[in-house]
C-alpha cells in the first residue's frame, strides 16, 4: 500500500475537500498523444484554487492578510495517462497542520473514474517583506481554529 | 508579393535588428508533431526581449522610466512546420515609429534557414496610472530622436 | 468603425456561434497582474473547440477523415486588461467559406460583459500526407453545403 | 542534512551529469515578481534533453529503439526564488539503476551560484504498445553495461 503523502494525527480534525473538472486541451497534449506531465502542476492549481475559495483562504484572501503562500515542494505521480479531450476531476484534500504551512494532497480522475494521478503540495507563509513565518499569523491560525472545533467542514 | 506589416516612410531610419536563437522544446510540440501556434507568440517575445536589451528599452527599462508597454496586437503566419529539437533563429525588426507605440516585426527561420513563420506585434505606451500616453514619454522619444538622427544602429 | 475580419458575401450564409467560459489562471497572469498575451490563443482555442464539437467538424472528426487543419494565421486585438480569477466569455464565429479553409472569429467578453480582446484564425487544410487541399475536401464541402442550405445553425 | 533523492550503491558507476543555462522569460513570471512553480519541470526537462543528447538515450534515441519513456514521478524542492531575466543553471544528474527507469536529479542555480531549487523525475520505460518494460530493453541495457564498465562518463 501506497505511504500516505501526509501524516494524520488522532486528533486532527478530518481534512477539507473539494473537486473540480477541466478538459484537457489540444495544447497540453504531447506527441505521445498523453497530457505532458509539466502541466498536472495546473491541474492540481485547480483544485487548490476551487479549496481556497470554498473557505475564505484563497490567494487572494491571504494576500490580502499579508500573507504569501509560495510553493516550497511539488510532487506528482503518474498512473493512467491523460487524452485529448479528456474530462477529468481533480480532487483537493486540504490536510490540517499546526506548522505555519499549507499541506494540500490532489488526486486526478480520468473520464473512467480510475486514478490518472496523485500528488501533494507544501506552501510556506511569508509576508510582504518575504519573511518566513515560524508559527500561522492569525487570520490562518483563527482559520485552523475553527477547523479544529468542528465549525468548517 | 506580401504586403509590409509595416509602412515605412522614406524620411524614416532604418529597423533596427536583432537574431536570437531557441530549440523547440518537448512540451513546445503537439500530436501531430509540430509546434503548437500558441507558442511562437514566446518565440516572438525572445527577440523582443533582445532588441529591448541591445538598445535599452527593454520592458524593465521602461518600467523604470514608469512607462508600462502592453501588446495592443499580435500577429502570426505560419509558413513552414517546426519540430522538436529544431534550432530556430528568431529576428525580431524593430520599425520606427513617431507614435506613443513600439512596432515590432518578427521573422522565424527554421533550421535549414528557410522562413517558418512571420509576424509582428504593436504595443501601447501607458504610465503606473494604466493611462494611454498620446505622445511619446520623455525618455523613447530621446531614444527615438537619437535612432533618427543615425546614432543608434 | 474597425474593419470586420472576414468579408462576408451576400449569399453566405450566416456564420456559426458558440460561446464557452473559462476562468483566469494564477500561472496566466504577468508582473502588471494581467493575463500574459500569449495565452489568449489558448482562449481562442476552447472556443473553436466548442464549435468543432456542437457541428461535429472538430480537430478530432475531421482527422478521422484524413484531414489536418493546422493554423496558418492568428491575431488578436487586445482592448481590457483580464485579471487573476476573471470568468470570461469567448465567443467562436465561424465564417461560411468556399475555400478549403476554416475561419474562425473570436471576441473574448470580461466579466462585465465588456468586450476584453477580439481576433481571428486562419487553418488550412492538408492530407495525411502534408499535402494542402486545394478544394474543400468532400467531408468538409458535405458540412458546408448543409449549413449554405440552411440545415445547419 | 536532505536525506539524498536516490540511494546510490557501493558498486555503482558515478552519475553522469551535464549542464544546461537558461534564462526566466517574462511569461514565466507570475503576480509576486518570481518565477511560477509550474515552470520548473520545464527548466528540468532542459537538463534531461541535453543529458539524453550527451549520451544518446534521448527521448527520440530511444523511441527509435521502440522505446517509451513517460514520467512516473516527478518532485520539486524550492529553495529561492527565481525572478525575471535570471540566467540560470540546470545540472542534470543521471543515477545508474539496474531497473528499467530512468532516474533523474536535478538542481536549479541562480545567477549568484545558489542552490534555487532542487527535485528529481524517474521515468519508466514501455514498449510502442505501451507495455511496461519489466527488465531493462537491449538498447538501454547496453548503455549501462557501457556505463558501469567506466567507458561511459
Amino acid at each position: 500500500m501506497k505511504k500516505p503523502y501526509f501524516k494524520q494525527n488522532a486528533e486532527d480534525p478530518p481534512p477539507l475537500k473539494g473537486r473540480v473538472t477541466r478538459r484537457i486541451r489540444f495544447e497540453e497534449v504531447d506527441m505521445l498523444t498523453i497530457a505532458w506531465h509539466g502541466h498536472y502542476t495546473s491541474y492540481f492549481e485547480d483544485a487548490r484554487v476551487l479549496l481556497g475559495q470554498n473557505y475564505g483562504i484563497g490567494y487572494m484572501d491571504l494576500y490580502a492578510q499579508g500573507i504569501l503562500t509560495p510553493i516550497k515542494t511539488v510532487h506528482v505521480d503518474f498512473i493512467r495517462p491523460l487524452k485529448f479531450m479528456d474530462k477529468i476531476t481533480i480532487e483537493g484534500i486540504l490536510h490540517y497542520s499546526q506548522a505555519a504551512k499549507i499541506n494540500s494532497e490532489y488526486i486526478i480522475y480520468n473520464p473512467q473514474g480510475e486514478i490518472a494521478a496523485t500528488g501533494f503540495t507544501v506552501q510556506m507563509m511569508l509576508n510582504t517583506d518575504y519573511e518566513l513565518y515560524l508559527t500561522q499569523p492569525e487570520f490562518y491560525k483563527n482559520f485552523c481554529d475553527q477547523w479544529r472545533a468542528g465549525k468548517i467542514k
